[in-house]
């Protein structure tokens, strides 16, 4: 199969000067990509009415799919709209529909409309509103060409929620019969993963896809098929027991979601709780557990010891143990996880203590060394790991490192609790 | 002035695939924008010789300066170099300066060199190498027309690095004589600082200007200057004026720096100690106030209290009081506070409690209700907020609402601990 071709566009003089991450750019491609839809190019541009025309168009000469996204809301800078009018050729016209929807939208808050926000109801009337649930500004579809263009609000749950409502039902039948899983892969580096898979070589092809994702010590591997014949059946299926079979050493989930989501269900299952004790890691891995809606069924709390003294007189770690070995070493790890462990009466904790730099390095404990500890009812033990050159690196790799040995831990314990 | 005009072209599969976040266009919208060149576009294309090769000459063709970033590395996926030979018509020849340096690098690791890592110090004859001090790749500098074009490597560190290093020297030379400061503003809505600047209006013109940048309850305020004749001078100087003048009680820093980076220059100036309990924000706040590096000196740590047990046997809660108001209470932050404090023998204690959704909001307590403690030696008190609907929003604003409220009260505060 030819395969769909896509573009991005991200409008918004906020994206220009560094303002705001593109986030809008990487949550699409993530998602067409799924669709098996290719994503060609992702522009980002200010919101000037000649550009946003002008980049539509070349967009749409080159691409099946067209998503853009910003410049739809109240304010004099949000010209999209009056683009797309220029493209189309074009006036504008109320849609009745959805001024009622937004009008109210604002009375339910007991907030009175103003002129402004109701101008969001003007749609171009060669194009077809795509009402938002999530905000005031309705999405636009059109076509320019053979290209079916979408136009999206900026705001992330906007947009994301309009995609997912108005525009995926589209897409499935565009893109035909596609399917495609993903396998979270941790504790091998992305070319000793593809050694293992090296059987999967004859498997693929244009239409039998497999997708290294790495990013922080773990990999995101997808696997995908894109049509329905019995032999591209035949070699997603052959592929999927291939990864089971050769991978199944390292994967830590076959859900596409996060290590903390993988871990949180874990433990969810297994009855069990959960507590933290973060040192350069700072709240990070409490963060990360607590991103994912649910986890106080199994996330107890932690305690970031940043100084000596919270390892002391919160942890119970022994002082003479901190001037022996020093902070970062075994035994003060081990202390930190038994010491947490107990604090907050959970089944299982963790504990992070390390040299995160740019100071504090030493020849023998140089930036970047890390000991993770883990401690349950019977055991306690403490593994160090050395995760590179860079602050926000070596934080983020701890934490992963750290939620994977818990992860482990607890899929690899026969017992409950 | 007529203003330098520049384009960003970031290269990477992984950029379309959504496997990445696109941070390196947004650092450097940022940069180019405080040398007062005004960013035109942002591309974001795979790793494909002949894409990249049409990118950078239509790029090229509209901008003054080209930043490209990305497929600069060892492996066979990276013809960025290959792209640039294209364009300028020309071999590549082995750079023995940058051989000598990736070889002195891999030797200081003690790692043995491969033949793709030797390729990196391949330099196509028409460009000039751009030495690397972060990595093995040299960046490339080389003219399209009237376009001077740069390419980085793709590694973030290594970007940042040779851009500040080798580029920016440049770029001044470049953009003329152009001066900007940044100011962090907290606790007012970016319409009423608008509305309290009203004087600017007068003030501002093409090489004059004022930028407000908000994000989750901070603004960003950036002046600058474009040009030095004595009248942008003298509007330039009026302008810092008026922000002192008028925006002075909502100012939290004059430098350009993070929340957590400002408060934590002033607890070090103050020599004072910080501890957090944090509940809904999970971690983050901690994680906020140890990103930046010697944070050490001011940061006890604190105390993740998701559970209530938690808050109880940790922070010493009461559980009356949390039986008969709640966890988010007012008299849980405060005990929250006060126990934090106690435990960690800090002088200011922040607490955090609320409900960040999707689940657990109540008609009297709904999504986004968040209760923030203060506690010093003499004094205890909490807030309320209302923080919008949406669970990363609601903790990113809580975390910088809490921060904020400890600067304040620091700030305010005429005797030292």
């Amino acid at each position: 199969m030819a395969g769909v071709i896509s573009s991005v566009i991200s409008i918004g003089d906020e994206l220009l000067v560094g303002q705001v991450v593109n986030t809008n750019a990487a949550w699409l491609g993530d998602r067409l990509t799924r669709f098996g839809i290719r994503v060609r190019r992702v522009v980002a541009i200010g919101d000037e009415r000649s550009t946003i025309r002008r980049e539509i168009e070349a967009a749409a000469a080159g691409s099946d799919v067209v998503i853009v996204s910003g410049g739809l809301g109240p304010t004099h800078d949000d010209v999209t709209r009056d683009a797309v009018c220029d493209i189309l050729g074009c006036d504008m016209d109320l849609d009745r529909g959805q001024l009622a929807r937004i009008e109210r939208r604002f009375t339910e808050r007991g907030i009175t409309i103003n002129e402004r926000s109701r101008l969001q109801a003007m749609v171009p009337t060669a194009a077809r509103a795509l009402p938002n649930d999530y905000g005031s500004a309705p999405g636009l579809a059109f076509t320019v060409g053979a290209a079916r263009v979408y136009v999206l609000p900026g705001v992330p749950g906007e947009m994301q929620g309009i995609f997912t409502d108005r525009i995926i039902p589209e897409l499935h039948e565009l893109a035909g019969d596609v399917e495609q899983r993903t396998f979270l892969v941790s504790g091998i580096t992305e070319s000793g993963l593809a050694d293992e898979l090296m059987e999967s070589m004859a498997l693929l092809s244009a239409d039998v896809t497999l997708a290294y994702l790495p990013s922080a010590g773990l990999i995101r591997l997808r696997a995908m098929r894109l049509g329905a014949s019995t032999d591209v059946y035949e070699r997603y299926h052959a592929l999927l027991d291939l990864i089971a079979a050769k991978g199944g050493r390292w994967l830590v989930s076959d859900r596409d979601e996060t290590l903390a989501a993988a871990l949180g269900r874990l433990l969810a299952e297994r009855q069990m709780t959960l507590a933290t004790a973060e040192s350069c890691t700072g709240g990070l891995i409490g963060e990360m557990i607590t991103d994912i809606p649910g986890s106080s069924a199994y996330y107890l709390g932690g305690v970031v010891s940043y100084a000596n003294s919270a390892k002391e007189n919160i942890l119970g770690v022994a002082p003479e143990l901190l001037a022996r070995h020093g902070a970062v070493s075994r035994e003060v790890a081990e202390a930190m996880a038994t010491g947490v462990r107990g604090r907050f009466g959970a089944d299982i904790a963790l504990s992070v203590t390390g040299i995160a730099g740019p100071e504090g390095g030493t020849p023998e404990k140089p930036v970047g060394t890390v000991w993770i500890g883990l401690a349950t009812a019977g055991n306690v033990r403490a593994e160090r790991f050395m995760l590179g050159r860079e602050r926000p690196y070596i934080r983020q790799r701890a934490a992963n490192t750290a939620l994977e040995m818990v992860w482990r831990e607890v899929h690899n314990s026969t017992v409950k609790r």
